[in-house]
């Protein structure tokens, strides 16, 4: 089987789009997937996240995309990733950013996390697979 | 043959310069190049595209980068990818992302873009290969 | 052997830590590790660096960060990358973003960098493994 693995660390909400098509795509298609959340992208795993972000750059645009993706009827990329994890998908929390950010297990959305793992783990799970880097 | 994917979402000017750059030297090299445009980065790929914006944190250094890259007689992002082209790499706009910005085929620059196609159909395309996402 | 390979291009601080993170798991693991340095990021690796700069839209975690850092004794993502160089790892800056930038081999931390190559280069050293876009 086919592997397609993502580390996610940029955290703003733009970016968290191609993270729930990407995953939930390449489940579909029978891919094994794996996310590796990292960064500043842990702060929207968590079960109380902070308000979402935009890249400074394109925030004017924000009102016209989020009023498309409505008429569009898109999930959002919580439910895309939802289901991507129903179809296999796994999701691991860095470890190591999950202590530098005081974050442990049970801040986490178990409906978005299955478990907190080092980079290592992700490695040896991914090893001759497609990553990307968002 | 080997295959190099890229998926451009980022959409600043600055990392335009190596969807340019890694499109032309992996199909000088006789990759299967395939670039899926998504995200802000499609903004870019327009008939009339809006002004080119750089990241916050680097503005002031582009000046100096845009000197740089006169005196280095470097062409631009859109002739490397139009070598990328000729030499068989295809270019394919994100079917979900141009109806949630509200964009047509038409409105993309036809010496840019191939075609509009889902993320399903990139996936396929690539598997397999390298992929990176900028 | 597998090979794991990056481009690293953001140059944002926090993006570094990814780069220490993976080069030094990934050369541990018995990786093949080559991390391509180009645009901004080339700023992170000179002997007299600029000050280090973090994307705007979490600026106000960095504190918290760095104090988690530290108090799990974390190392900087340079003496990891120096891990994963004394394991074999080879870090090469972009001939043609260094010539646009005005540096040479020179004005680079010899700590940290291997030599100054092309992308074409690169791309023939990381053919057939895993790459990301850092």
């Amino acid at each position: 089987m086919s592997k397609f693995s993502m580390i996610v660390f940029s955290g703003t909400e733009d970016k968290m789009i191609p993270v729930g098509v990407l995953s939930q795509a390449a489940a579909a298609m029978g891919y094994e997937v794996r996310v590796f959340v990292t960064g500043w992208a842990l702060l929207r795993f968590l079960r109380n996240p902070p308000p979402p972000t935009w890249p400074k750059e394109f925030e004017h645009y924000v009102p016209r995309l989020a009023k498309g993706m409505e008429a569009a009827k898109a999930p959002t990329w919580a439910d895309m990733l939802r289901q991507a994890r129903s179809m296999g998908a796994k999701v691991y929390a860095c470890s190591m950013m999950s202590q530098a950010m005081g974050l442990s297990k049970e801040d986490y959305d178990p409906s978005l996390v299955d478990d907190v793992v080092g980079a290592a783990t992700f490695l040896q799970e991914s090893e001759g697979g497609q990553v990307i880097f968002i």
